[in-house]
This record gives structure tokens, sequence and C-alpha cells, in this order.
């Protein structure tokens, strides 16, 4: 019944009338292809439709029909297209050094473009899913398809003829999948730490470290064992955060030389078979201009075709990132608990109605977001290791699934960030009078007593007052020990928050 | 440049006007949005804009402001949105019986099968992403808002009155959404298990089974450490693949006694507040009723909503599935490596052209998607056992994250399966030319000698032949140590394939 | 300076004086192996020296010479060698029936007591550690060699003579490592399971049932989201975690069935080569009888040797018990956290001194080593699973890598409820003037009222208590909506606890 | 039976009779302690019995009976004991600035160096477990004890007197457990990556980076997709995996800002309480000096405390080199696959027998040891993230099992290497025979004739050849495409090595 619609989905698919539902499952989330006309299009296996409207070709195709594996949500990520836009865009600059026919570089740069603007892929010219060749050879072929047949519209030519603009020939010239899409990888990711993690993870460290300086006057019993210790202020608490989250930006820097790396220049084995001196060199530079990140060619081409060492690494940081947001958003919700029944130190912003039947209730979900954000990360990253430590010989075949689990941990780290921090951290509100009232209610405090009256007459005052329930104060007169101006005088939390 | 439309979808937005912007992007993948007209829906929190054209209310569109975490990808997953369509639909029923309106309940129940149905996912009723409130509280108020609106439709009424059909009072009647979204996910990845896991895992079985018995008589050199040994026939190592799915099999309805437990009835804490006796028992059968699935209401509603033991379980047996596939496709493609460098003793079908520069390369891409399917479910099942273990006191407040991995580790094994078995294992041949030339190359055959001629003198010919590169049968006859009759009758592969 | 010891570990060792050192240091962790007399033993690759007062021989001295890696924490776990020990014994026996000399199977019978007894494994006669080959061949040799030659002793021969028992051809008779190995794994795992995991799970499930009772009466405060939700009994909060816990043990039932199979009888690629028709069987029916556990003989021996799917799933329901583990341990000491700043409901036995500096600090250091343990599982699981997955062809080759992570995560489950329940769970305390105190605080109360008095009124005194401080009763009675009369008898906590 | 010795262990022990026997098994694996005399040692919970033989005090002793999980194997790792003895001794010294008393802290200093030699370890007198608190305060405590008991059988005091050197008051002056067992850990894993890991490491890199160039002549058929690519050298291939040693030691030292900062100074909850001005930075100075480490004070010790994301980062490098080592053995024993019926194309040294029925059967079992602690190491670094990620408030308690996880891969990362290096690696022998003989029947060497004949007439010939299974140049010459001559000419496999 109710999952009909993923079960087609699912179904082997070898003819090119089910092709078109597949690739309208997959690609619009709609069905109303039937009407959609189709032109011819060959490989070596020899000829399939492809619909009038879109831009790929028959490898494209065949690759939707062989890989009906997962919805939507599994297509291969936005930035690795991009990425292969710029790439083939600073190749085909460059080989016009080596020959390329400058105007057939300008119409591939100028489709390179569209690639790059997100418009071919919003228009669904890039249907392929992660789960296809582990090469991504298959994305690689899409993207040379599309680009070519942008670029044979531009220059008037007809669709699917790879002429006056070859796929192979002229947009993959010099290149391998085996060196474009780890290059891709590279690009992708490094833009994306850029873009969308450092921003989100600076944001919320800027707060942090806001909120330290606002709080940094307001002294609050300190916890270890989550029983209750010596006293620090709220700032410390905070400064805390703010640290883990500078030293966050500081684990992604300490991994991107690595990352800087590119393959292209590889080709099939890393050799560089089919490719001339300098090409290498030349397209990371190339792609350093079009992207502002300074990328080289990998010293090692063996290395960057087969195993992604680098992308483990990347994915090591951000599994420290999420440990990290993991304590951090941890603490808040629990330091915010309540607002009666909890600890209560901190009020977070209401965002949304909580529960339908408790007035009320205000919950925080910007911490739970993130929390499952950090454990998803957390997972991600051991999909990652697991992918690549199972390369063989010149080539690791793990591709498409170690860039998509980076790159969803990056955005997802990077978003979670961004609405953590304005959706709850910029409004977190420190309870004042439930931290002092607490705070002055701590047993603890007793250790700035034992200078004066030695550490037995002190427990002797703790352990009293935790059996009889009173205040330490209280106690110690009680007991004889001291008088009320001596324990004002010399029970000072303002001064046991740091080294004399 | 290119990332703009992405990093348009993780800017804080907090107008209306934003919000047309966002939700286009989440839930339709365009940006057509501008036209749209809007309506007015409140909740507790104030007065919001919802297109005209969707049946969501006002919970559902402050999550979508409040929680701009990564793209469509991050849907909430389809299949939990049906299992509420279920759970829905028998709670109207049930509650019936405790005094709902009769014909507020049919309207309910009809719109609850426009949700089974998949017609209101697919028209983009329910924008919400994983990453919200770790109850999944706003997806069960989409659910309740969508339904609620939907009945008000089929009464004649006006979208977003509430009225004659009211999300929470009718809709979600005797529910919370601590008890109604673990239900949900319950019933999700049961029908997820039984629809599309099982079928795949039965189908590559079967499959498996046949080339056993297909492959009985072909006797083929046995390695171990990767290093020649005694002969076994390709039946039977093929038999080992066949029984390892079909384990994987036993081991899914092992882990389903707990699965079919129904948290329903437990409401905000387990205790069933709000609830009527009896309530939670008929609603678990009728959910079993609806699904052919034999639910049962949870023994203990306070297990049933502050963990989720029973998914971390499933998804246990989803990662020893995932390990087996990895052997199994691991030992295909290293079995048909070559053709002329490699093993070669298995041919793979050949489904799309290898390299562009390299002719008559055929890879097997079949394996590596489902190798990289195996690594994604050994990662996702870490992120269950991670949100897993977190949970606090009444409520584990991961709960989106964890189904959402466990039902996509569901879909990537089922779909992979078949894929790769109608694409792959069905079509796999034996290369029997090349398996028997290896065989009898193989010194390990030396074993069957020790009986005549003792281990010593089997030795030195097994090292002999190692040493100057010959057979094993020319080697002996050269030391004179055997004639070739007597190499003949005793060294018999097909006599080395059991026991006496 | 100070890694001196452990550095001289690591080195590579390759004459036989500096075996000595060796093998003292993982062995006995003392150094004074200098006055140990040696005996000369042989293997195919020639002779080495043995200590007089071992009973190994030149295999396992080699094993230790060429795999210094780790120290004695590595060494293969004691439950291994015990299976052994009924394995041999369990052949021995079985071999009289397919001929051998009844007068060697006695000895080696007698000699596998030993073994069983841990006698030879407590005098040092297994140094081995689980960093050798991954089919465990070492291990098996190892016990070989001790059996043989303690049965030689038994039988007045000379050490190292392999007179009158071989190693090989008495001890070994019809078996191979390769079927060996894992069938010691499902031995040890099983008694394992039975005799440490089950004993400590029970107990501390017991506990948690006692609790659930003892505290039936004591109503409190229920949390969700961390957030004061409607009440529930410390029983029912309690009856939650036995639960779990009672569900812990029937996962592991679930995954007894394949744990059960034993794969003695595929010798060396699983085709039975060089046993006899039935020999499989009565081994399996020998082992059940000597430990009381209804082994089987695997179905299929393919899958026995090339997979340890079985050892993956039953680590699944570890990981699942360490995720159950983790949120009792972790519930527990939040509600003992305090005692004036926490939530202070529970009272946590006091084991031993809190903070040097901090009279009266007692800390929940049980939920604290209860939880690393957990922790410690989840990772073991994951080794578990990227060992099973690598397997290739006719044997997986992770054998002791993975057996020894399942048996310590059994352990440190097993041992760590056993101190857990003994030293914090019986003893735990309900803190019942604080959970009243708190509870009778807690605005959620009002939910009792919306029957009475609406919704509306309701949330406007839970508003207006939460913003002005006043407890639910007095803003009542204040704002005019009740009298004190009506409050009491409307607002009766002790019927919020069920279904009407 | 079998498993008596075990089960003790685990029996809750709770007088001192009992405890001999505890302390008997966990700490010399015997059993005579029954003669051993003992002493009575306090703290404020009461008296206990201390072997007299033993440094350790009342604290140790109690955590030994609340502790009874796991064996020897569970063990407080020795490289944090060592590192306690150093952080003691430089406290001792910097204490003399700020008043200590310099005969009993040259006593102190001088028990430290018995400390730092592991003479007190090896006898006996720190026999804790990793499962106690999750602050190590207990081994803090053990180690306070038995430095204090050691200065006071140097001062000629006596065992247990606290007289004249006092744990809390001399050895401990101005310390915490919280600071003091995070500053342990940082010193411990620097000082093991730097003379455990990096030696291992770069041995084996440099012997890989040897072979690249003994190889380099060797030309090789590539493999990509486990299938016949073209071709590229040995000495490459051996390149790639010295670059990816190369970058593991990159990604070592990329870590190490973070892990040199030390939590001394911090106190109980960071703020530095009960320590004086210069006390961190002096200490952290000190220790730089003992070590030869650069340490520094961490500039925020609430960091250093709560959380232990350096060490989450260090882990997550040693999971990247796993990963790594992973690919490179793996490789390696495919390449050695055979002899016969492998690849076999590499020789691997021969260092102990294969299997007792098959003669000459020789297995990589170095491989397989490297493979297994590179699943372990995996495995590790999950426990440590989710321990890393469930820290509260002021102090992270995961603190032993975190370290001695990372403790444990380091060491067995660099003693497998070691092994793997010398007893594999060093002896490597490429079979060039092998290699050259299925290179030259590759079919991938057409690509070279695509310039001279076009891609089509090449695909002809490489195709005809796959199909009939003859070689390229027979083939071509039989299709009348080429001479031999014309094919000896243009297929140069010497001429696909790199770039033109």
């Amino acid at each position: 019944m109710a999952t009909t619609m993923f079960k087609l989905s699912s179904t082997f698919i070898n003819s090119s009338k089910n092709y078109r539902f597949v690739v309208g499952l997959i690609n619009k989330c709609n069905f109303n292809t039937t009407n959609v006309t189709m032109r011819k299009e060959r490989d070596t296996f020899g000829e399939l439709d492809v619909p009038d409207d879109k831009l790929y070709g028959a490898q494209t195709v065949r690759s939707v029909m062989n890989f009906p594996i997962g919805g939507i949500e599994e297509r291969m990520p936005y930035p690795v297209i991009v990425a292969f836009g710029i790439l083939k865009k600073a190749a085909a600059k460059v080989n016009i050094e080596f020959g390329l026919d400058k105007k057939i570089a300008d119409a591939i740069m100028q489709a390179c473009d569209d690639v790059i603007s997100g418009k071919l892929y919003r228009e669904g010219h890039f249907p392929l899913v992660i789960w296809q060749t582990g090469s991504g050879t298959q994305s690689n072929m899409n993207t040379n398809e599309v680009i070519s047949n942008r670029a044979i519209q531009i220059l008037g030519g007809k669709l699917g003829s790879k002429d006056p603009v070859h796929p192979n020939d002229h947009v993959n010239k010099s290149q391998s999948s085996n060196d474009t899409y780890p290059t891709a990888m590279h690009i992708a990711v490094a833009m994306e730490l850029r873009d969308r993690l450092m921003p989100g993870l600076v944001a919320l460290r800027d707060t942090m470290d806001a909120k330290s300086k606002e709080f940094d006057k307001i002294i609050k019993i300190g916890r270890t064992h989550l029983m209750d210790a010596v006293p620090l202020t709220l700032g410390q608490e905070f400064s805390g955060y703010a640290t883990q989250l500078a030293y966050s930006a500081e684990r992604v820097c300490a991994v991107l030389p690595r990352l800087h790396y590119l393959a292209l220049g590889g080709t099939a084995v890393g050799t560089g078979l089919n490719t001339r001196k300098g090409f290498a060199e030349k397209c990371a530079k190339e792609i350093g201009n079009l992207t502002g990140i300074p990328f080289e060619t990998a010293p090692n081409k063996f290395e960057a075709l087969a195993c992604h060492d680098a992308m483990v690494e990347v994915s090591g940081a951000l599994n420290t990132i999420a440990v990290s947001l993991m304590k951090i958003a941890n603490d808040i919700r629990l330091l915010a608990s309540g607002p009666r029944c909890g600890l209560a130190e901190l009020m977070l912003p209401e965002n949304e109605p909580g529960s339908s039947i408790m007035p009320g209730k205000v919950n925080p979900t910007q911490c739970e977001a993130l929390t499952m954000v950090a454990a998803q990360v957390m997972g991600n990253h051991v999909a990652c290791s697991v992918g690549g430590s199972n390369g063989h010989f010149e080539l690791n075949v793990f591709k498409p699934m170690i860039v998509s689990n980076v790159l969803r941990s990056i955005r997802l780290i990077g978003d979670g960030c961004q609405a953590f921090n304005k959706n709850c951290a910029v409004g977190i509100k420190a309870n004042t009078t439930q931290i002092n009232k607490i705070m002055r209610e701590s047993l603890m405090l007793v250790t700035a007593l034992n200078p004066h009256i030695g550490y037995d007459k002190a427990a002797q005052i703790a352990k009293t007052a935790h059996k009889e329930g009173g205040t330490l104060k209280d106690t110690a007169i009680k007991l004889g020990i001291l008088t009320a101006e001596q324990f004002d005088q010399w029970v000072k939390p303002e001064d046991m928050l740091g080294p004399k």
C-alpha cells in the first residue's frame, strides 16, 4: 500500500520506458514524465533514450538504470558537482596551452559556469546517486556529457552529436575519472569547510566568547562528577566552551595541508599517462585562482588515487568537533533544566510552543538538534574510515560514499552551529537569583575555612550541615566554631576563583 | 559564487517573507514561491503566514524557520510519515469507542489515507527535516496539522480554522509526541524491514543458493590467508554466501519481538496520563490490522519512551548484514579480477562501458555500490548507538536521528541487494578453464600424497616444484618418486571435497 | 629513560638468548630468566631453545619472537585457552572411535583437564599475544604443543620428543587451526555469556526490579527534554531500567542459535578433508556434554570459517546492552547529583573518600566505571565489525582480534554490572523530602486543572507563577481562579499516574 | 569449573582477607598471598589492611576492593604511571619555590625516580584498574601514597605514618586529581607518540621508500577496480605506501600543539584555587625539561579539565594511520597471494611453518597482525569519541578509559609497524618473472596503439584477444592490422609511465 512509490524505484528498470519513471522519481520527485520527448544517445554499449530537455547522455542514463538505490536523498552531493565544474573549467583553460582549440575551450568554460552557478544542477541534469561505481566514473561522465552538450548548445550544434564538443576528447582531455573525482572531492570539501563549516563554527565561538565576558562576574557553583564542587564564574565556564570552539577551528586548519593536494594529472593509475608535463601544476594553480584556496598538485599521485587518508583525516577533525559540540550543547541544556525541578542556572530563548497538554513547557530544542547532528557526524566518520581502509592497489573505490559523508558532516555542523547560535546561544540568559541561591547553599564553600580552622573542624561543619540540612553558616555558629562575622569574612566565593 | 543557493538556506529566517524562500528550497527544490498566496495560522506563540496550497499549520512553519539545517536530503524519512498516517488512523478509530464524534473520526481516517498513500507527502505538506526537536514533536504536530486541515477540507470547513477538526483535541487525542513518535518509528522500521529489506535479502540469497547448485561440480583451489590451499567446489564456496544471507534474514527475525512493542498509550512520560484503559491495547491491535504486522502494546511504556534500545538492536542486525555483504561482494570482485592479471575465476555481467582510454575495461561496479552501502550502514549504526546511549530520564531526544539512520540502512541494503542481485549476481559465470588450470597447477594438491609416500617426500616434491617452477606431477616424476600413473591415481581433487 | 622496559619488548628478537628476555617480559612480568635452562625443540624451520620449565614447543617460541606486539595485556584471552582445552578433550575422546590409541587419548584428555582448570595457563605455558597470525594457528599449535608435552610427562616420556604423543598427529588429529580456532571462539564466548555476563546482568535487573517495588509509592516529577513534566512514581522510573535489563538478557538469548554452531569438522577450507564422517557431529555433542551448552555442528562449514558474522552479531547485542547501561548509569548519577546544587532525588552509597580539599564530597564512582565500560564496549564493537567485514575467500583472518574484543566486552559488562550492583544499586535510597518538595513546586501539575477550568486559565496560572516565581496554588488563589480547597481537591499527583 | 579463577575476581570483596586474594590476582597473577603480613592504614572512611611489602595505602586498597572489574589486562597503563612520576617530580621541585621543605621535596623527587624508572610498577605497587572513578582520582592517590611511603622509607620513617611526607599535603601539594590526571594523560601520550609510535612509523616509511627505489625499474600492470589497467612501476606503487606513511607522521605532528597543553594548575574546577601564581607555568616548563617535549601550560584550564578533545583528536590521527596501514598491508598480502593461484607479484619472507597438512604453505602473518591492529585502533577510536562526548560541566569523567585507548592504539601501531617492518617489509622481494609475464599478457597495453591506429581498431584488437584468449600482438597480426615490428615499436610499457 503505502510504500508503492518507493518500491517502484527499487525495481530493476531495463527499458527506456521504465527509465522515464525512475529518473522522474530520483530527479524531480514527480511522476509526470510520460509526455517528455526523447532523443537517442549512444555509448559503446549501444543506444539509449534520453529526455530531450536533459543535457546528460547515454552513460548517465545507464547509471540511473543500473543503480536504483535510494531516492532523492541519495543524490551525489551538490558541492561535488560544483567542484567538477571548477575542475573542468580549469582543465579547459590549461588545455588551450596544450593544443585544445580555443573556441571549443571557451564554450566548455562557459558551460562550466552554468555548472558552477548551480543552474544546471537545479534543472535536473545531475540525477545520479552516490551508490554507483566506487570511482565516481559515472558522475565524471555525467559532468562531461552535460558540459559537452551545453557547449554544443552554445556553439549551435545538435545535442547528443558530440560535435563539435566531445565529452571525452575535449571535456575530459588529459583526465581520467580516477584523478578527476578525487580532485573534485578535495575541492568540494575545502570549499565547504571554508564557506559552510567555518562561518558556523566561528559565529558560535564568538557568541560563547561574548557570553564569557558578559557572565564574568557571576559566581556559581562548580560541578565535578556532577556533584557540587568549589565555585567558578559562569564566564569561566563559558570560556571553556569558547576555547573548545576555537580549537575546533584550529583542528580544521591543521588538516588543510594534505587536503590542498590535488590528484589531477595522475590520470588512470597515478603515472600521468596521456597528460603533458606541467599540466598537473598549471591546473592546480588555476583551480586555486578560481576558488581562492591554495591548492597544489599532489607530490605523489599514487597515494592521491589509491587512498583517501586526507578525507579520513578531515573526517577525524569533524568528529572531534562533534564531540565538542555534544559536550557544550549537553551542558547548556542541563544548566537550563527546570524551570522548577532542574538546575535552572540558565534561561534559553523560547522558540516554539512546548507540550499541547502541559502549558508553559519550553524545551531546549536547539540543543537537541545540535546533539543529534553530533551523533550523526560521529557515525559518518566511521563510514569514512571503513571506506578509506578498503582501497585496493591503484584505486580506492569508496569515493562517492566517503566524500558524501564528509560533506554531510560539514553541512550539518555548519548549519547546526548557525541555527544553534542564532536561535539559542545569543539569547542565553543567566538566572542569577538561582545561581546565587544554590551557590550560597553549597557545602563546598567550607573549603575556604581550611586555612583558618583546619580541615577537621571544617569537615565537622560540612558533615553536620549535610546531615541536618542546615547551611554552613548556621551550622558553624550553632557548633560554636565560628561567629557570623568570621564566617562572612572568611567564606568569600569571590576569593576562590584563581591562584593566589 | 557557486554555493549561494545553499548558503541562503542556512541563513536564519525570521520573517514570513523569507520563510517562503526557505520552504521553497527544502520542499520542492525550486524558487518560484514568490507568487504563492498566504493565509494566517496561529499557535500559542502567535500568528504566521502559511502558503495557501499547503495543509500544514503554524507549528510546522515555525520548525522550518528555526531549523534551516541541511537541504532536501535531510527531510524526515517518508516511511515515518506513512507510519504516522497509520497510527493516526488507528487512534481515530479506537477513539470512537472512547467518545470521539464519528463524523470527525471518519474524516480523520479519510485524511489519514491520503497520508498513507503518499499523496500528501508528494504534494509537499511534510517539509520538516530530521534536525528538529529530538522528540519529533514537530513532525507529530506537522502530521496533526495536515490531517486536521485535510479533514476540514473533507468536511467543507476553512483551512487553519481548527474547526470542526482540531489538530490537538481530535487528531492527537489521547496521544503525546512522546509516545506517537516512537510508535511511528517502530511501525516504519517494521514495515520497511518486511517490504524493502527482506525482498532484497531473500532474492540475493536465492540467487546465491541457485549458483551454489549450478557450480557444484566445478572444483577449484581453496584459499586461506589469501594463499593457495586444498580444493573445494565453487558451489561449496557460494553455499557459504547463501548461508550468510540466510542467517542475515534470521538475524532480522531475532530482533522483531522487541520491535513489535509499541509505545502508544504512554503519552507524555509513560504513565498513560490522559488515556483511557484499553486504549493502548486496542490501538496496537488496530495498527496490526492495518499493517499485517503483529504489533503489541509495549509491556513497559517507561522503557519505550526513555530509550530506543530496540532501534539500536535492529541497527546491530543491519550492521551484521552489512558485514556479510562486504565479505561477499569483496570475494566476488576479487574472484572476478583480471581479465588477464587477476584471479579471473568468475566473469561478471558487463553493464556499462569501462574506461574511455582503456578499451574493453569492465569494472565490478555493482560490488562497489554494495560495499559502499555496507560501509555506510556500519557508520549509521554508530550514530544510532551514540544517540541511543544519550537519553535522559523519561525521554530519549535523539529520535529522528536514530530512526532516519535505521531507515536509511534498511533502504540502502534492500535496494543495494536488489541492484546487485539483478545486475550482477544472477549473471555470474564461472571461468571453468581458468579455474581448472590454476587448480591443477597448485602445489597444495600434494596433500593427497601424504598417505602414500609420507609427509617428507610429499614436502620434497612441493618444495622442489615451488623452487623450480614446475608442476607437481613433472617434479614427482623427475625426482623419481612417482610414476605418472601413480600421480594421476592418487592426486584426485575430486576426492578432497569432504570427510571420508 | 622511563620507557626502557617497554621499548625492549618491541625490539626485534632473533636469537634464543633474546627470546628468554622477551618471553620473560610477556609471560611473567619479571626479568629473572637468565638462569632458566633450555632444551632444544624443532619445527620444520629448524631448532630453537625452549625453557625447560615450559611445556610449549618451537612454534610457540617462534611466534613469541616474531610478534613482540604489546605486553602482558595483549595475551590471548584466558577463556580461549580454556575452550581449546575443552575442544581438544572432546576431539581426543571422539578420535578413539576413529582409531586413536586409547592410552594416548587418555593422556591427552588428562592433559586437557590441566588446561581447562587454568593450571597450565597460570604456570605460563600460554605466552602468545592476540597479534599473531589472524587464523589463530599459533595459539592452536601452542595448545597442541602444551597438551602433547603434558601428556608425554604423564606417560613418562621426554619433553619435546613428540613421542609417544605428537602435537599434530594426535592432539590435532582430524583438525585444522582453521576449524579449531573458530570453534574455540564460539565455546569461549558462549561460556562467558552464561557464566560472566548473565549473572551480572540478572543481578542488576533483579535489584532494579526490587527498587521499582520499593519506590512504588514515591511520586516524583517526570522530566522530558530534561524539563519538568507530569509526574510518575520513582518505582515507575526504575521499572524502565529493570525492563531495559530484562530485554538485555533477551537480546543475548536471541543471538545464541547462531553462536551454538561449531566449525569443528571443517578442517582447512570447510570441506572436512581429513576428517571422518560423523566426527563433526560427535565432537559438537561431546563439547555440549563438557560445557552443558547445546552446541551443534554448523550446518555450513564454509560460512563458519570464512566469516565471523555470529561474533559480530553477539557484539551487536553487547553494544545494545552497553547503550542501555549508559542510559541507566547516567540517569542515576544525574538524579543523585548534588547534594545541594543538583537534583538530589537519590542518595548513593558512599564507598570512598571524595576530594582531599573538599570535605564531604562523595562521587558516583560506580556510575563512572560503568559508563566507561559502556563506551569501551561500543568501541570494541566497531573493531569486531571492521574485522568481520574483512575476510577473504575461505578464511577470515581477524579471528584473535575479534574474539578478544567480544570476550573483553563480556567481561567488562559482567564485572561492571556486579560491581555497580553491589556497590551502588542495592544501596540506592530515595531522598523523599527533596523529591516531594520539587514535585510540589512544579508548574506542570497545572495539567490536572485543564478539565476543571480549561486550558487557557490553567495556562494563565502556570505562566504567572513562572514569571513571578510563585507556586501554582498561591498564584491560582491570588488570581482569584480557584480556592485553596479546590486546588487541593483537583491537583492530586497521585491521580496522574496512569490511564483512567 | 574452568572459570573459577576469573569468577572469584568478580566477586564483591569486602573484607581484607578477601582483599589479599583480589590484589594477588590482579597484581601478580599468583595466589600465594596468604603469608603476606599486613599493616593498618587509614583514610577518612576508616582503617584497612595493606600488605607490608606494598607502598600504597588505604585509598588504593579501597579502589581494589570496590572495582573488581577485569583482570591484569585492565591495569592502568604503565605510561600513565610513569607520567605521574614525572609530574610529581616537577611539582615537588616547583613547590620548593613556594615553600615546600627542601628535604621533603628531595625525598619526593628521589621516590619519583623510582616511579619513572618503572621499578615500583614492576614491584606491584600500582594495582589499580582502568575501571575506577572516571577522574582517575584513585590512581592519583595511588601515586601519592606510593611516593609518600617511598619518601618516608628514604627518610627513615614508618610506612603508613604519613610522616614526615604526607601524600596529600606534600606529594599532591597545589594539585588536584582533576588537573593531575589530565596532565599525566598528555605527558604519557606525547611521550609514547615520540618514543613508540614514531620509531615504528618512520622505520616502515624508510623501508617503503627504499623498496620504492629498489623496484623503480620493474614495470608491472596497474589495477583499478581490481581490474587490469595501464602499467606503472612497482617502485611507483611502493612510493604510494611510503607517502601514506610520511603523511602519517605529519598527521601526528599536526595534532601536537593541543596535546602539549597541560592542565596542571587548574586544580579542582579549572580556577587554580589553592595554587600560587606561576605554579602552572613553572611546572609545565619543568615537565618539558624532564621529558624533552615542549609542553606549555594550557591557556584555558576549564577546557583542559572538562573535555578531552585533544585526546579525541590524537585518536583521530591514529585512526587515519590505521586506515593507511590496513590499505598497505592488504595490498601487500594480495600482491603476494599464491604462490600458484594468486597474483604472486611479491614474495614475502617465510617466518614460520604453514599448515601441518599442506607442505610449503607460507602465510602473510605479519600482514594479518598489522591489519588486526588497524581494526582494533579503529574501534579504540570510537570508544575515545564516545567517552570524549560525554563530559559534564567542569569535569569529563571518562579519563582512564580514554587515555588507555589512545595509549593502546599507539603501542599497537608502534609495535605492529616494527614487527611488520622487520619481519616482512624489509624482506619483500619482487617476483619479476611473474610481474613481467602478466604485464605482457595484459590487454590494457592496447591503449598505446590509440594514437597510431585509432581507438576503434585498438578496441577491435583488444576485444578479439579477450574473446579468443590470444595476446594483443598475435591478435593484431592475425587481424592484419599491425606487423610484429610495428607492435613492438609502439607498445612499450616503459613509455607509459609518466606525462610526456
